[in-house]
This record gives structure tokens, C-alpha cells and sequence, in this order.
């Protein structure tokens, strides 16, 4: 079987429905690419990241890019353009896991990168623009505590590194840098310089269930969601469950079970990208035989936009508020998180969305990125898009993600008709074009 | 200043408004009467419920009284009636306390009955029957994972002893008997036989805030509550936090507190006696970036009468499978405690209840005991009566714990006036009043 993708040229191109990269991911899933025997983990600059790099440079060579380790411990391919050193469009992810890791998560988009330069490359295809693929080394925080530090490296929004922040063994970053080859006095020297760059695309499972639940193998992203995070402490009165009557109780557990109600309620009456999660709660004392006089939660709120989280925000508190009020618990509000949003490049975005239909038929699932990824990092140096792949009942960090061949395979047309058009038609301002 | 009290002879009697048992239970709630050098922690048959014994038995020889210990380590205090081996009025409560324990509970009650004694001691009077004061060794389960293990013996309702179970020391049962002079194999001797006992009365702090709000400084018991403790499992689907749209998920905190909501609902919906509690409540995963797949919590559910606590556990069951169905939840509930209720003796609670209104000038407040005390061990061998007294806030087991002198002087007005009319007009069936 194979699928047609129309050319620039008119030709049409085949792509089998096995993809090579879901089974590139599936093979670095395992030991000598994982730092745990069982399972996978790949932490940055680990003997796993190390192996990883060196097989995966292989890869770039056999698509016909070069390949380098820059400063930060990053590894990029370079496809030249038509002019040599012209700016480059960018594709990546990250190499790192999680433990216990799914295997795409951030590898996918790698693969994916390095089959649309063998695509063109096989082609004798040279665009208007250089590609290069970017293996990102830290986005999870999987080594230090310190996550999307080498994206910020290449943005060049990173002003200082952490040197003596510590991984699980004590080690610290300058030590691991220096037994990498690696310079910290250097490793600011990964930043890019805008007119370097054309924009940034990464290909990424979507890691919830919107694109199943819309049975859809690919999706757009408009934005990386915008985040608040609260404690919340209800302080009630603790009495004996047994001599305590119900009308005199000041009970904070169901003050807050009150409270995660209403957070449910706001969270499902906004928009679609506006969630907001209880995913904490501790109870005091926290004896079945005890009315609960101490109940403390976090709150997590996120949207596409800082808008709709704020409001969503502000009814939150105020029903919060007026629960604490009518119950006569003392109620404590602290902010813990402030994220602003990424939105996406509108342009490259409803561009990306324009190549999904052409590929699907279909209208393209924009959607909004709940999750953070490297490209909320990129976006400061350069115009950034994503394209979400379908997952497995939306699970991911768990060796149980999943992801099926020919929704990836869906990706890479996607993305190779998306840098056509793009060859075809440069994007418009504020993305420079030339050197 | 000096309250009176109209004696069965017409001669009124005055008691200063200072407690006396107060006083000693503030004497008793330190070194060497407590285990701990911080607080109060007096634990079956340790050094300081020996010395405690030493010191209780003097201020009962000193009442009017014999005193032994029993087979099963508690203490008893004798003050024979107008015939010698009459049946006795059994007056007690324990000396073990909690952890960090309030001085009142238990104790208060034990010192009132020597003040019982004392009182008709000093009168030179003799009842028809004899009175016995006991101070239960083990009520609050203080040292081995066994509560009211003494009053059980008392009781005859200890079928074999749990001479294996350890303290927290690692020391049998049957160590611990030893090295304090008792044998186990006579520690069921302890019990009484029905015909040497007339009665049970129990005097105790509320450890509620019932008294407090009704304004009386005493209160007569008319059930200790029956009750069930559940444990209720939700199982839904873990998701992540910023990437699961609300439409989509199955949060099992979102469910459990919706269930927690309707329990209090049902519980304040009943008579004032129910109860009903989720006092501890786990959830899983528990992260601040994860909707909660799974929740854990406890359920109690107490009442006067078995009926009312069994209406409303169907009620709440019916409930959280309704919250569960339309959710799309799994729902597990593990019955793992099933009390029936202790009701006190009708005829000896209405005789109370008169004494407390000829006492106070007010109608009795009777309400049922949420929580378990030694009375409703000892209904097994006699009708039992209990008078509550109010203590500051409801707070107990806590070194917070508080009792007004004035309400422990109405508490023994009470009691003493209760004697005198069981005196003059004696107990109907199926109490015996003769030997």
C-alpha cells in the first residue's frame, strides 16, 4: 500500500503506510538507548543520550545532512538549501525521556524531522532555505532540575546555566558538561541569531484525547496553553465524627469537595481549551474517625489564552471566596505558577492547517497544546508552528503510549506539503526570508 | 459561695463550687501520673497508671471506701450498703488515656464517683445497696491494639484473651500481666455476675459541642450511637492535567467530591443524632499536573438507633452509585465496621433526666454519644445510665480539653440526687434490687 502526496512537480510520491520513523522510535526505546534496563529512560547527557546521539547522527548522514553536538549538548542534522548557509528552517523535539517513558514523546518529532530531509534528499530536492533537524538534549528536566534548557540554550533566552545544580547522583551540570567534551563557558554560544533562522516546526504526539475523540490522525496547534498554579488551604475546625452534630461542623473536606465542584463546573463551562484540575488534595487530620479541620489542594488552570484563564481564574476565586464565607472556613489563595501563553505563528499556522486538509480531506482539528514543549521556547527566538499526532487514548508518559503508523505517516505528508508551500511562497512578515 | 442540695431528709446540703474531682484529675495530668514528660499519656497497667492507682485508691480509702484491683488490672473502690455484700451501683469510667490526652476524659468521671462516696460517707449514710467505683485499665485501646478490653472483663463479654498482642515495645499482653502481679489465667475472673450488680452509671465530658451550644452545663445519654464505617473506592482515568479537555474526563476527585457533598447533604437532612463523615480521603496519582484517576476515602455514619443510621447509609450508597453511573466511575464500597447501638436503660435515663431538671430548673438535654464509652460495654451485664458534662468547644483528646468546675458540681448534684431517689423508690425491672 502507499499513499499519494502531489508534488510541486506534479508527480505524485509514494509513502509506504509502515513509518520508518515510529520504528526508529520503537528500536531507541531499549537499552543501549535507555539508561534502565527495564523500560526507558534517557536522561541528558546519559550514556543512553550518548548512544542515542550517535545513532541518530547516523541516521541525519544516511538522509544526507551533515550533523554536529553544538554547545548545549544538542544534536542537529543541516540540510543545505539552494544557497549554501541560507537561513534555516527548523524542525525538532527532544531526545530525553521521562522514566518509564513512552517511546515518541518527543523522539517522533526527531524521526519525523530526519524523514523529510531524506524525502527531499532522495528527491535531489534543494529548497529556498536550509532544513535542519534539532534532538533537543533537556526538555523533560530528565537529568537536572531544570527543564528546556537547551532550547533556551539555542533561543538564547538562557542568561546563566545552573552549573552547580546537582543530578540524582550529586554530579553536577559543570561536571557532566565538562566528561560530555562539552565547555560551560561556551555553552551560551548554542543561541541562534534570528536572521539564522527562517521559523521552527515540531511534530509532536499529541499526549491527550482530543485528536481520537475527533477521529483525527493529525492536528494543528494554535497555542501552548497558558497556566496558573494555586495552593488552596481551607482551614476548618477538627471535631470527633462521632459528637460533632452536622449543623455546628466547620468541616474543610467538604468545604473543598464544594469548592472542586465549582472548579469543575467554571473549567467545563469556558471553552474547549479551558481546563482546570484539582490533582491534589490532603486531608487533616485525616482520621476516618475525625471531622477534617485542615483540607489544602492545588489548582491547575490553563487556556490558549491568558484571557480565558483569567477569567475562568477570577470565578474560581470568588466562588472559592464565597463557599469559605457562607462555611465560616478560613480559605488561603497562594499562586505558585504563572505561565503565559504561546500562540502559535497565525501565518505558518493556517498554512500548517491549509496542508492538513490537502493531505486529509478533511478540515484541519486546530487545537490547543495543554502540555509545555520546546517549541513555547523556540517561539522567542523565531515564528513557530506544531502539528499534534494522534495517541493512544491520549496517554503518554507510560510505556503503554502508542502511536499507529500511518497517522505518522499522515505527519510527514503534512509537513513535506507544508514546506512546499512554503518553498512556493515564503511566509509573511515578521519571518525574514534571506540572509 | 456554696450550691444546695435538698437531701432526702429535708436538710439541704452545700457543695462549694470549687470541684474537687476536677482538681484531682488536673493533679493527675502530669509526671508521675502521665508516661510522658509533655502532656498526658497514661497507658494500661504502665508506671504512671500504677502510681495513678496508688494515688486514686488513697483518695478512695480516704472517700469511705475498700479498694482492690481486680484480675484485670482495674481498679475498684467499695462502700457498702445498709446490708453488707449488697448489690452494688456501679459508678466508673477509665484511667487510660490517649496520646497527648485532655485530663478530663474518662478520669472526671472516676474522681465524681469518689466524690459520690464521699459525700454520703461524710453523712454517715447508707444506701440499700452498696456503690462501686471502678477505674477502667484499658477504654482508649492506650497500649495494645485492644480498647475496652477491661470493661469487657468486667462485663463477662471476653471470651479469651489476646495474650500475644504487643504494645508498641513489642511486649505481650501476657508479659505485661506478669510483671504487674496479675495472672492471665484469672483475668477473666474479673467479671461480675449480674445479681451483684444493681446498675451502671457513667459520667463523662460530652466531647462534643452539643452542652456548649444548648447552654447546659450537664446532659443525660440516651443511646451511644450505632455505626458503620465504609470504605469507598473511585476508580476513573488518570489523564494529563493540561491536555485531557474536560468534556473527556473521568476524574475520580471530581466524583468523590461530589459523593462527599451529597453525604453531608444526607447527613444534615436526618435527625440531629445522625452523623454522617469522610474524615480521610487519598488521592491517586496525586500530582499537581495529573486528573485524578483514582479516590479513597472513608465513610462513618452514626446514630441513636440502628434504623436512622441505616436509612441514611442506603440513602448515601444509592447516591454515590448514581454519582458513579452518570460519571462513568468505578465504584467500590467495603462495609468495615458494623457497631450496633448501646441504648441506655429508659427507666434509670428518665430518673436522670428528672434529677437534672430538679437540679438545673431546666428540661433535660438528652442526647445520644457519637462516641463509644465503657457504659455500652457494660449494658451487656446491667442497665446503664451516663450523665455528660460539658466540655469547652467539644474539644477532647487534646491537651486543650476544659470542664468548669461548676458543671462538675452539677454533674455530682445530679448523680448524688439520682442515688437518693433510687434509694427511696428502687429501679423497676429487669434491674433486681436484692442479693
Amino acid at each position: 500500500m502507499s499513499t499519494l502526496l502531489p508534488s510541486l512537480h506534479g508527480q505524485p510520491e509514494a509513502l509506504p503506510t509502515d513509518s520508518r520513523a515510529v520504528k526508529r522510535c520503537d528500536q531507541l526505546g531499549a537499552h543501549p538507548f535507555s539508561d534502565t534496563q527495564d523500560g526507558l529512560f534517557r536522561a541528558y547527557l546519559s550514556d543512553a543520550y550518548k548512544a542515542t546521539c550517535t545513532q541518530v547522527a547516523q541516521w541525519m548522514h544516511e538522509a544526507g545532512m551533515t550533523s554536529r553536538m553544538d554547545a548545549a549538548g544538542n544534536l542537529i542534522g543541516r540540510y543545505e538549501g539552494q544557497t549554501p548557509g541560507a537561513p534555516a528552517l527548523l524542525i525538532g523535539s527532544h531526545l530525553d525521556s521521562v522514566r518509564n517513558a513512552g517511546r515518541y514523546d518527543g523522539m517522533l518529532g526527531v524521526m519525523l524531522g530526519i524523514e523529510v530531509v531524506a524525502h527531499f534528499a532522495a528527491q535531489g530536492l534543494r529548497l529556498p532555505f536550509a532544513l535542519e533537524v534539532i534532538g533537543f538534549g533537556d526538555e523533560e528536566g530528565s537529568r537536572f532540575p531544570t527543564s528546556m534548557l537547551t532550547s533556551r540554550a539555542v533561543a538564547g533566552t538562557l542568561d546563566a546555566l545552573p552549573l552547580d545544580t546537582v543530578d540524582a547522583n550529586g554530579t553536577t551540570l559543570r561536571d557532566v558538561l565538562h566528561s560530555n567534551g562539552l565547555d560551560p563557558a561556551r555553552y551560551l554560544e548554542a543561541a541562534y541569531k534570528p536572521q539564522q533562522v527562517l521559523a521552527y516546526m515540531e511534530a509532536h504526539i499529541e499526549q491527550g484525547p482530543v485528536l481520537e475523540a475527533a477521529n483525527m490522525g493529525v492536528g494543528v496547534v494554535t497555542a501552548i496553553a497558558a497556566q496558573y498554579r494555586f495552593k488552596v488551604s481551607m482551614q476548618g475546625v477538627a471535631g470527633h465524627a462521632g459528637t460533632m452534630p452536622m449543623s455546628l461542623r466547620k468541616d474543610a473536606l467538604a468545604a473543598a469537595a464544594q469548592a472542586i465542584a465549582a472548579i469543575e463546573r467554571i473549567g467545563a463551562s469556558g471553552p474547549e481549551d479551558l481546563v482546570a484540575t484539582v490533582g491534589q488534595l490532603c486531608v487533616g487530620p485525616g482520621a476516618s474517625n475525625v471531622v477534617p479541620g485542615q483540607a489544602t489542594f492545588s489548582l491547575d488552570i490553563r487556556a490558549g489564552t491568558a484571557q480565558v484563564r483569567d477569567k475562568a481564574a477570577a470565578e474560581i476565586c470568588a466562588a472559592l471566596h464565597t463557599i469559605a464565607q457562607q462555611r465560616g472556613i478560613t480559605l488561603a489563595l497562594e499562586r505558585q505558577n504563572d505561565l503565559p501563553p504561546t500562540p502559535c505563528d497565525p501565518d505558518l499556522t493556517e498554512r500548517l492547517a491549509t496542508s492538513v486538509a490537502r493531505v486529509t480531506g478533511h478540515t484541519a482539528r486546530r487545537l490547543v497544546s495543554g502540555a509545555g514543549h520546546d517549541a513555547m521556547v523556540m517561539a522567542a527566538l523565531t515564528p513557530v508552528c506544531m502539528v499534534f499526532i494522534r495517541c493512544k487514548e491520549g496517554i503518554s508518559h507510560n510505556p503503554a503510549e502508542a502511536v499507529r503508523h500511518d497517522d505518522a505517516q499522515q505527519a510527514l505528508l503534512v509537513m513535506l506539503d507544508f514546506i512546499r508551500t512554503l518553498a512556493a511562497s515564503p511566509a509573511q512578515e515578521p519571518t525574514e526570508f534571506s540572509a
